[in-house]
């Protein structure tokens, strides 16, 4: 078992555990930034271990595209390749390959598609998508699904939902590696039925842990919770829970509250590259001209290096002048601001306080 | 005085000294990163200090621009703003000036150019950029000098060199802020007389250094020598000597051999971020497709961040795949190498072989 219950909620279905992964123990909720490409934008693996990030997520469909898995199995998989010591996860790719992709031809057997990259021709499948994270060597490798836009009619997700059960046998039965945890995925699309079907029918599978996919896509905080609600009871206590690409604080302290156990999402890097930074008293788009002489840093609460030395003038300016350490200095501060929240959560849930501190957290935020 | 010699080479007229700025000692001769815009591109003050950089270049001109230099005067000045805690030297933009604007309006009182950021006009005369360099508190500010294109006629750059010397004086005169210490810069293209002539109306103005500018701008490295040269010649001893905008490591040893103690160039930042790498055996053009699958480090010699944790086919495939820490680790790899080139220097000089150093370095070089 990689996973277990270290403190649960007594007015939620909030909790705390510990997952074992590259012989380390990860302390959930959990939030893991995203390394799509094998390295989180901007920032170094020594930036990444002062936000006191501890997993990443990369993506076996990125990586297989380019530089392609055998270069890095050749040269001794994930983790050496781009330096990072700590944990990973990959995700299989169904995401990218429907979203991504222009000519998609799907069939039970898998998906034919043309890479973005060079045009060459790729035929994915279930086992295909588990040999190449083998290959990878992430700690938790994500089964093979299909996802289906949103909105989408009951019968199409329903499909998708059919198909996704049987990838998840085969990725199952594919999965040799006994160093690697191989995670199912809940679709379903908005639809109760269907997520309780897959919810159910993954359960008896057997996995070492489920995450919830195909949320976060449009359907807005309502009915994703919604979803959650009613998806996370068909899931096991003892294993962890996973919501895929899941999101803002508000949407992270949701989630917990429903019993999630870990989250990634680009939101830190990529708003931080926007020049959009996370505060403890809200959002800072650094861009706006109040900033041009503020001697202050990004947020006087904050003990990352980029708030412990850069003003929030030095940030504009560098903005401004289109200067890359601006870039990095506002992904290394996101990232912080979000590990530093997960933290806050754990210790909230330890003292039984979670409800409290989500309550405090939006007012703060709202201020 | 800010200067003393520590060694001087038997056979050349390479030496080594000592820096005495922003109370800390440097050893020359040094290589000063370019910091254009109050920021080494790419690279944190953390990385910079990791490639044993002491003093930077910045650039005073630019900083006026943007973000104004009375904006980093009330933040606390360039040190404070930029989160450096080594020396600055500010170029006073003399160069970009004359480069990089288009409508000029040169007369003997300064010369009138529209701001490329945003249009609005200027008026730079040697007191304004006296005054914009002691606000933005760089320990080591030079004199404003008109800068000629190459080739340039002798009459012009005579014109030039007339003008250079008159403003020289008025910024000696401008310069009151004892905690800085002001350079004289020589002109005079590419002709004897005129270098010699600037040279020694500088020397009698005493000032604390001296740079030669106008080289390295398309004159080829067999007329750069030649004018280091003379002009040295007519350089006190105990004054340290500085090429601008120089350069290639090959260019840095001729000029080293013929007495010149300090240097900028953008040469380690931008090769960097264009892909090329300096190695012990040679230039690394990492994009090379014989990269591919090589798990040995840019320079096996090299014991820099980037050496010590990341492969070339890693680096390769941040290049393919667009990701900026692609560009930090070469930016961060090509300073230390030359950090590293330059304590080599000195040490050869110290031990009386810098002859010897630098015919092996070449063949090294070229194997």
């Amino acid at each position: 078992m990689i996973f277990r219950t270290v403190a649960v909620d007594k007015q939620t279905k909030a909790r705390c555990g510990e997952l074992k992964l590259a012989q380390q123990g990860i302390l959930t909720p959990v939030f893991m930034p995203v390394g799509t490409q094998g390295t989180v934008k901007t920032l170094t693996p020594v930036h990444l271990k002062a936000t006191d990030t501890r997993i990443i997520l990369s993506n076996a469909y990125h990586l297989c595209l380019r530089p392609g898995e055998k270069v890095i199995k050749q040269l001794g998989g994930l983790h050496k390749f781009m330096g990072w010591d700590g944990a990973i996860i990959t995700d299989s790719g169904g995401y990218q390959v429907f979203s991504l992709t222009g000519l998609t031809k799907v069939s039970d057997n898998g998906v034919e598609f043309q890479s973005p990259v060079d045009g060459t021709r790729f035929f994915f499948t279930p086992e295909r998508m588990t040999q190449i994270q083998n290959d990878i060597g992430a700690d938790i490798l994500m089964a093979f699904d299909e996802c289906v836009p949103y909105p989408c009619e009951q019968d199409m997700a329903g499909v998708a939902v059919k198909r996704t059960l049987k990838w998840a046998e085969r990725c199952l039965h594919a999965h040799k590696n006994t160093q690697q945890t191989l995670f199912g995925i809940v679709q379903g699309s908005v639809f109760r039925e269907l997520r309780i079907e897959c919810a159910r029918s993954l359960v008896d599978m057997n996995f070492e842990g489920y995450a919830i996919g195909g949320l976060s896509v449009g359907e807005g905080s309502l009915l994703m919770n919604e979803v959650l609600d009613y998806t996370v009871d068909y899931l096991p206590d003892d294993k962890p829970r996973y919501l895929m690409g899941v999101g803002f604080p508000v949407d992270i302290l949701n989630a917990v509250e429903r019993g999630i156990d870990m989250f990634d999402c680009v939101v830190p890097t990529r708003n931080g590259r926007n020049g959009c930074a996370f505060t403890s008293t809200g959002r800072v788009k650094i861009l706006n001209s109040q900033y041009k002489e503020d001697a202050g840093p990004l947020d006087k609460a904050c003990s990352c290096y980029t708030c412990q030395n850069f003003s929030r003038a030095y940030l504009r300016h560098l903005f401004l002048a289109r200067e890359i350490l601006g870039l990095t200095l506002l992904s290394l501060h996101n990232i912080f601001y979000f590990q530093n929240l997960m933290q806050l959560i754990r210790e909230s849930i330890a003292k039984g306080e979670f409800k409290d501190f989500k309550s405090d957290f939006l007012l703060k935020q709202s201020e």
